[in-house]
């Protein structure tokens, strides 16, 4: 399996503001948009997970804004995962613009939920040796 | 019981684009906010009526863009009931900016529904009377 | 040229309410984007255009929801244009789920402008073969 | 001056995802309001600062999110500055809700810039009169 992710995001007018950059908190829409297709292509589709009562919600984040992305642009974010236990996992995701230049960099803790209780729960084994496999 | 309702929205980046002026979804949100808010003027929190199993889903827009709100504005929301059945209501709904020019009408049609099974049912027996003295 | 546009959308969490379902104000982002696709593949890129003063504005948009999208789901975008004046164009959109139910229809028409004064102007005359010959 | 700000933000259908509850990247926007009409009362406007060329980016978002917020609550957001230099400022922001509890903290780096070439520039000296009166 190979140890980074990559995903890519058009912007469109609905992700700038009146600045013409996009919008920063976007920025979090663009990255969870990549694990979501980075656990997509292990096989691992999140609405079944929420039928086994297995959710995810963001623990922290930790962004850095280098430079603006810009209407129209496709950006393209690579993903690696720096910490994983048995609840949680941490992504590190960076944002680059069409030339290279990287925009957006961020550390992005994600916990796992029984999404009834808002609990947190062990990542699901086959998750985990999937997602382990890839460090 | 007043017959229409006021409510003020201010504009902020988040609801922008790069084009200089408010994206057209976002009127959406702002006149769901103005319906949401009438609501509980009247006394009916849609968190207390989802436990009960009541929820509403928008079934028609016909929104007119006469001229764009723009960044900072406080804009004017003005909202009156113009069909009111017994599994439906349709507001009608108009933006104003600051100047008190007409930038945003809509009609928009709400259906009530189960949460549970996505099913129409009747509207909650109080908040029919407490709309329909309001027509 | 073909004369319907084919798009697909992925349901992320962004797009979803507490009710479960796609909020309804982002239809109108993913329709947005399915219009924006068909322009590119026709070679005419907004940025570009931006710059030569021509921008685009929602006038009038009359959507029906018939059933909701739900979390996760790959949406198709079916666009055609069923009307093309000189400074505006009407698209009719549809969305369907995975199994082709048609969740959402909607006739949206757009203004072109000049985005410095906002006032009206022609399409451009390239566009506007392009687009034609569509129909 | 006070010290600190106080704002509220109350949660809607828009705010919310599929999970039940609010988005995560919607905190951003959330304490984004709350500057905003922290600058507004101490009567910096930033529709009139953007004419005189100063704008506001965010450089470094650093959110803790404890506890998540749900549909229909009234949130409260306590905003201090924790650093004010000459081109930039940081704040520290934390979301509470009804009970008092505190769901999320932030603390947000923000750059002043000139929006036409996107540089960094020095707070206008009337602004960092009255931020550095806040602190």
């Amino acid at each position: 399996m190979k140890k980074t992710h990559q995903f890519q995001v058009r912007v469109y007018y609905e992700d700038t503001d009146a600045g013409g950059i996009v919008y920063y908190a976007n920025y979090l829409k663009f990255m969870e948009r990549a694990r979501t297709e980075w656990l997509r292509e292990l096989g691992h589709e999140q609405d079944k997970m929420l039928e086994q009562s297995v959710a995810f919600v963001v623990k922290r984040v930790e962004m850095h804004n280098h430079a603006p992305a810009r209407f129209n642009q496709l950006l393209s974010i690579e993903s690696q995962i720096v910490e994983l236990k048995g609840a949680s996992l941490t992504f590190r995701q960076e944002i680059k613009d069409p030339q290279g230049h990287k925009l957006v960099t961020a550390d992005v803790k994600i916990a796992c939920v029984d999404p009834v209780v808002m609990k947190p729960r062990k990542l699901p084994a086959t998750l985990l040796g999937d997602l382990s496999s890839g460090i």
